[in-house]
């Protein structure tokens, strides 16, 4: 395989598409905007849902399904839910298609027009909350916890694989609570998830923060997110947890009865992650070579590669570390390909980013030894046969633990202190901004003007931020707390 | 809990309906024809998917995610599948809403008209197909095995949870291969998965069977089914293995390169179980006293109830039985409810189709015994506390034998051998008459008018029917063998 992949320094943008190309991941279908998640990348896909789903169940949360259509009229119900979603829906107003009278093919049947359309679900709030009416009369039906996973639909102008596209997959949490204090509870609990998730399975430090009016969830009291720094400086949501306050109870007149036999208002939740995680994966570790993978969402752990092909003494060898990695679950590949070259599988796997390579050739078996190779920092070493299994457990997690650290350490040197307007244009004109931790006054209006000015928007407003009296770098007026600006994906 | 369910005997399908409703297990919803699966029933749906796409994963199958919409004109490529599928399917003519100029909600933006309209996916072979061509170019590429987990819409106009239901959850594999064996060999591999898995998890027997032209689906060369008897004298259709001949490679061009450096059109299969699968099973196992579930598949299989409510001493002995079924991979749930009476909840696990139930007193306690009760038969024993969680153990794959034998006893002697039409017409006009196995003339002609004078339909021509010398019950024409005749859900 010649190694078709453009540099990042080159082009990173194209550095992306290429991985995403040469790494199996995705593709654009035929459908505008949407893409087909291919084997190997659906196999990660699978590894990051698995995870999540351990730990939205641990924490009490159950599966549900709900339809994949809205009513129209249900999206007007919630009045900031409907401005944020009827510009970019699939709209369904028919229900049969027939034989063109002209002969040209199949066209609408004008007879099968619906009494109302239909839309595919940008989000499931509406059509969740309606539910919910039913199913909560007490105190004593909530909690209600429900997870669901789910594709969702929304018109993108501008698509680009995993990133941003018309159809994706995703969860999305619906939590409904008696109280405002559970809910707010919840709704950060989630957050917590997710930065766990982030950073101990996707080895991706995130900034854990509350958005700005302006960039909250249409329908939300207020939105706490995750944010990523990328390799090329520009920063990706990566989750989002919202506090919804009464807003979709009101809109869909969801009341429960306490114990003091009063009906209140219920108190509501939505969080959701999304396959857009894949590309926050893809940016935050790989490199020139390929894809580089986190071991722990790994699909394939290791990888086997016998020199200069399969073999019978090798194999047996093989066949040994294989059941050895498996018994400590860890999983493996043998590469019985006969057709290609050594040195074209090396370059095979590392695009895809298997975490570790081993190569056994007969004359590491003379040696009662093989070759280590480590996708993360490129080294090789060679390891006695006996301890190998041990060896590549240990490296496996020291992977894990590089790749977090390593990112870690970027994104805190991605983040600067910023306290003049001059300086903060400057460092956005620059290739790779990053994190740019300002004062702002609090203001929609100073935070759309700097995006008019600058293309940075406020990522979020962070939790584990100090409290530190400063002024505005736009309008000089008072602030009591940096927030956090960047350009973003 | 009042038991407010109707009888089989009463209204079978009232009786269908009530378990779904109280046993929690789905609901229809706001939009029409499609249905919210709540989490008990969704636990339910888990467990049958994970063990499914173990069994599809252990023959060498891949998961993948291909997009929801469809192109209109992508329909239109094989002709029988547009046949099919057009005249039930969602369309999608715009991507944008707008407030109504008269101020009345939201309407269509005219100016958002789609291009070319886009059809929800019933079944995915068309732009599998289309995404194939890019795939495959060599005999190297194959074979694909590809399966992915989806929604599908299909607008049915008389829809029923679970059975048949506007969007519904399935799995469809499609799969491509080089030579016409493989792929019939591929489509029997899958109905043995599929039998195999409604005989040893579902409990559920099932006959294999191919089925005649005027059943198979659209664009198949040929369709073999899972047929099961369901308690009312119905045949319900499990699942479907199809062999696509080359008919979607002709239709999307896909051709690959033999080893002999020529050109050659792929050969395809295609397969599917959806969560139709649930309603067979309710209507294969459940009863008057509620669900009732085959062991390996319930989402909870042992529940403890303690008696008459939680208290010390019997909450310890309780988690001692616990920690030793979770030892033996056994689910358990232990009842803290303060607020209801043993027997109130004694129905309510009863109406969730629990196979075991445990329930603990003081008394119990004193004897050093427990009090195990099967939900199959509602035998009732006593158990010394030692050897309890080993006795459940061994009592939960008696249950599932129990209920497949059970189920395949009914079936056997649901199963008629009939040779004149007076007497096929009047089984069929009883009020359970099951299968049929009759000689017919092989003609669609014959078999529509079968259906036409009965409503019975041909479910199969079953796998392992004899050859057997004979006349058609309605023309007196020759016949081959016997084919299996029943109504149908």
């Amino acid at each position: 395989m010649a190694k078709e992949i453009t540099s990042r320094a080159e082009d990173y943008s194209q550095w992306y598409l290429d991985i995403v190309k040469k790494a199996n991941l995705a593709e654009n279908s035929a459908v505008r905007g949407c893409m087909v998640i291919k084997p190997y990348g659906f196999a990660l896909w699978e590894n990051m849902r698995d995870q999540l789903d351990r730990m939205f169940k641990e924490t009490g949360h159950v599966n549900a399904y709900f339809p994949l259509f809205i009513p129209k009229s249900f999206l007007s119900r919630e009045a900031e839910h409907v401005e944020g979603f009827a510009k970019e829906c699939a709209v369904i107003t028919h229900h049969r298609l027939m034989a063109d009278p002209n002969g040209k093919g199949l066209v609408v049947d004008p007879e099968a027009k619906l009494e109302e359309e239909l839309i595919v679900r940008p989000t499931s709030e509406t059509i969740i909350w309606d539910t919910y009416r039913n199913w909560i009369n007490s105190y004593r039906d909530l909690p209600l916890l429900i997870n669901q996973w789910a594709n969702v639909v929304r018109w993108e102008m501008r698509t680009r694989l995993f990133l941003r596209t018309a159809e994706f997959l995703w969860q999305e949490g619906h939590t409904a609570h008696a109280t405002k204090e559970e809910a707010m509870e919840e709704t950060l609990r989630i957050l917590d998830i997710y930065t766990t998730f982030a950073e101990e399975y996707m080895a991706m430090p995130v900034i854990k923060g509350i958005k700005t009016p302006n960039e909250r969830f249409a329908g939300a009291d207020e939105t706490f997110c995750i944010e990523a720094m990328m390799q090329d400086g520009k920063a990706l949501q990566a989750g989002t947890s919202h506090f919804l306050g009464q807003n979709f109870a009101k809109a869909f007149d969801v009341t429960f009865l306490n114990e003091n036999n009063q009906q209140e208002l219920v108190w509501a939740t939505s969080w959701g992650v999304s396959t857009r995680l894949i590309g926050g994966l893809i940016m935050t570790h790989s490199d020139d070579n390929g894809l580089v993978l986190p071991p722990k969402l790994a699909p394939t752990q290791v990888v086997i590669v016998p020199v200069p092909k399969p073999a019978g003494p090798i194999d047996e060898a093989s066949a040994k570390i294989m059941k050895a990695l498996k018994d400590r679950g860890i999983t493996c590949k043998y590469d019985m390909d006969m057709k290609n070259r050594p040195g074209f599988k090396f370059a095979e796997h590392e695009m895809h980013g298997i975490p570790v390579r081993l190569a056994i050739g007969q004359r590491d078996l003379d040696n009662n030894q093989v070759e280590v190779a480590r996708r993360d920092t490129g080294e090789k070493t060679s390891v006695p046969l006996d301890g190998v299994a041990d060896y590549v457990q240990q490296l496996l997690g020291d992977i894990q633990n590089n790749l977090f650290q390593k990112a870690k350490t970027f994104q805190e040197q991605k983040t600067t202190r910023i306290d003049s307007f001059n300086d903060f244009k400057d460092l956005l004109d620059t290739e790779s901004p990053g994190f740019i931790s300002a004062h702002w006054d609090g203001t929609t209006e100073t935070e759309l003007e700097i995006k008019e000015q600058t293309k940075a928007t406020i990522r979020c407003i962070p939790l584990d931020g100090e409290a530190e009296e400063g002024t505005c770098i736009l309008t000089g007026k008072p602030s009591a707390r940096r927030v956090l600006f960047a350009k973003a994906y």
